[in-house]
């Protein structure tokens, strides 16, 4: 194990701590960058090396995976003043595994390019707990020639590592999914609270649904109404899980990926607003599936 | 089996016709009439009785089912000049299995039950090929302590018969279901349009779907993107399948109990004027996975 | 004036109480009733003769205006047990004030008719104030032989009266012009959030949409943001005015309209599910000029 | 008039054009650019001088004014190889009448600022008639202090300048009155039909609406209905006017305006989607109020 060599890991925050930490689990050395000092330290006392920029992580790792919060970070961590492109070797890969733009992806995978190293976009599916635990899931887009080297690295952090096809396709399937998620647990929602409301019990609704054509993830594996499953956010006043905020930034990807190729999505556009106006009600900690508490009537009254 | 009681049978259309086959399949005898005398014939020429009036399935069967294609229709089959309630027997068994209002049918209960006689709205959920064979779902509202003669009959005709609550929970049941039916089907569509558009093969995106939290009934089950699946309406040019104007009708359902239960329903609404919209751009008789088509950019061009 | 024939008036609600008195400043003597006895005391001690029924008024008075909140008290009022209906003269005009489905409208008018007596739909625009002043809207819909007798009656209430058409017509305008309304004013308030959050002075864009494409009603005469006019709603912390609830329940009106006549109201549709979530949110008595403050990010927190 | 300094004016599409000419009159000496030769000839023959870049306008002139049809043209314009920035003069003044994101306006602005001359955002408002006639409306983003050279340009080819404030807020305040405009001419359309639907002649209806706080432009001065006014796109078949394709692209617009800053926009978002469908269903080229045309029942059939 010893003879790996190290890989690069900028972007320490909830989800890429505990993935840096698997990937130290199967034995990789890591070179280590934040832009918060704070967040390197524990590395750091683990004996990991830290550096002060994304170019000086290039310079010492030719497997770099970067995980931040928005497009902006990531464009300022590769092409900024200290960025990763500063020092990139040749034939070095690069792995964003960020929830971005696929248009922000495709830009710097052409930048990259023009160093003669490679880019993959590779965002995750799965939250906190699954990134402690291994189980994330990561859609991957990029060379398919580079996908088993990628795969390498990304299966110490995920049971599933999905190829999705060229660059920014990764992103491309993320936001479509979390997308269509966010349909579903509204529809879903709607139509629990409607039926509780022409007297139906919310438990034999539930059932009703999961056994036909209603059926989704939000009904059968994450249902919004609270006491219809145990071990979800609904059951636990809605918290933990994944934020109103993360959504509806997901959903403001969704929606400038839909303007910039012209795509219609009515649902997708108007899920947007509805998250959008939870986060400015208080809604932006709780978990997305509290949109059933949005909606219930007189429920802050 | 030549012991069983007639069964009275008023409304033999596309879906009535295979149904009241299925009861005599299972040795019922049937009492039969519909608006139309021609869709009776098929029922006289095998031998069973064909009467003028609901009025009069009622002075012959005291076990009656009903299937009629809206809640108008169906007040005219009870409470008409020639009504089944001008001549139901005391302790009749009354099943409605139109999909209408679910204030209709409480409106008709308590008719009904003024006269002594019992109530149930048993919506089906399935098309014309589940009648056919037997296997359709049946969502039952009414009193409790009837539901086993209830399904005594419906069991005939259905693989599936739930009971669902009180007189119009039924109607509830189905209706909350076709919405969120409704809204994630439009969701796939807008879902796996903008993959598309992003460069994702749908098939692949149809796969990453299925295996995350976008999944749903519409995606791995009945997937509106030609090429993605066999077997279903979009393989089939969207033929077959649950027509576009029966959604609208269901919608139309949904939307006028949120209104008057003032439940809010965002997407519900939505789709609601999604596929009144399509019903007028010659959809109505598509399979309403044809959202894909409609929303996909220069389809008609 | 002495000789005025008197004049029935059931309904003497917010807003009946004041056109009746603008009733009885023309001379009229009248008629009275409401389900609520302590409603009509006023009347009572002004001389008024107050009866016990719907029908007793129209035992008493060949002219009866009705104002009443829902399509179930306009039935009553004309349908029920004592209602109008009962006792009504050949040659009576009913006019029916209420904002109600024109539906309603159009099967009250034909009961009426078959007792020979006419029935004319009246409701009105403008609000207690206008009530007050004798400066009402009345939108109306009847045989058009008949709008003088009617004219006669509602200009002493009205400085408006407008012939719409045929029965029914009347709650037509009413709520075509109701929902747009909805739509315009949130639009309104979704332009002036926008703009404000990309740096604009509220009043200065105020006056761009006012001399711009973007100009309505919303804008110009009821706008609102506070700060940029005096004397509306949105300068008296949303007092007054219009209320959200009442909006609602027109915008009810409207989708059961759409519904029932397939009418496509993509906007209209999400209107309503905004001002039901806003009945729900603790804005139901606020003037309908604050889904500006519902829509502001981080007004509650 | 000859000792007048010559402008710069970059951009001589189907607006571009007659603005120039408007300049020419005013005795404006023209420098001239567009990436379509064609485009210049006939401001060749007409003795203004054609250079062949961006850079080379300004170096030739110290008033610049750009009017492209996209961010990306405006950014190529400015900040291009052989871009204005180039060789702008130290306090040039740099007017650009695209319409583009408020926050590319930005961008811009600083960058300008560095070489130490003056960027003023001022997009127009009017088509090509009011281009023609120089009726244009000016909104103008920018240093209060400059404002006075803008306008001495502007009010050669406007006849309405209006001051909005910081850069960036002329886009803002085009962006939102355009968002109001989308939302208030599809309110109107589906006013407009479902009152007809519902039995009302659509003149009488429009009368009613303008008259009442349903009134707006697009009712009172645009309206979209064929018969009800005259000299308006919806009298000519929707030919002319403002074309779907543009009214989208201001959508999409104020979409990304909306989603980078948060702010809920339901009836904006939807509108959106709605154009960006006509787009796709053969309406890209007609005027925008052929939404009433889109949503009205069986157009196509």
């Amino acid at each position: 194990m010893a003879s790996k060599t190290p890989v690069g890991f900028i972007g320490l925050g909830n989800m890429g701590n505990p993935m840096a930490k698997n990937l130290m689990k199967h034995g990789y050395p890591l070179i280590i960058y934040d832009v918060f000092p704070d967040a390197c330290k524990e590395f750091q006392e683990a004996g990991e090396q830290v550096v002060s920029s994304p170019a000086d992580v290039a310079e010492k790792a030719d497997r770099i995976i970067t995980m931040l919060p928005t497009s902006i970070n990531a464009v300022e961590a590769y092409s900024g003043t200290n960025g990763i492109l500063k020092k990139v070797k040749k034939g070095s890969l690069l792995i964003d595994s960020s929830t971005i733009d696929p248009s922000v992806s495709k830009e710097l995978a052409k930048e990259v390019e023009k160093m003669g190293a490679v880019f993959m976009d590779a965002p995750v599916s799965g939250g906190v707990g699954a990134a402690r635990s291994g189980n994330l899931t990561f859609m991957v887009g990029g060379v398919e020639e580079e996908f088993a080297a990628a795969q390498e690295l990304l299966g110490c952090m995920g049971s599933n590592v999905v190829y999705c096809g060229a660059v920014g396709t990764g992103q491309a399937a993320k936001i479509c999914n979390n997308m269509l998620l966010a349909i579903s647990m509204i529809g879903t929602a709607e139509a629990m609270n409607l039926g509780i409301r022409l007297g139906l019990d919310p438990k034999l609704l539930a059932k009703i649904l999961n056994m036909s054509s209603g059926r989704c993830w939000s009904s059968d594996t994450y249902n919004p109404v609270p006491g219809v499953m145990d071990g979800v956010p609904s059951a636990n006043n809605y918290q933990g899980g994944f934020g109103t905020t993360l959504m509806a930034k997901d959903l403001g990807l969704a929606q400038d990926s839909a303007t910039s190729t012209k795509s219609p999505i009515l649902l997708g556009s108007l899920a947007h607003q509805i998250y959008r106006m939870m986060c400015a009600k208080g809604y932006s900690k709780k978990d997305f599936s509290s949109v059933f508490q949005f909606l219930r009537e007189e429920e802050n009254f």
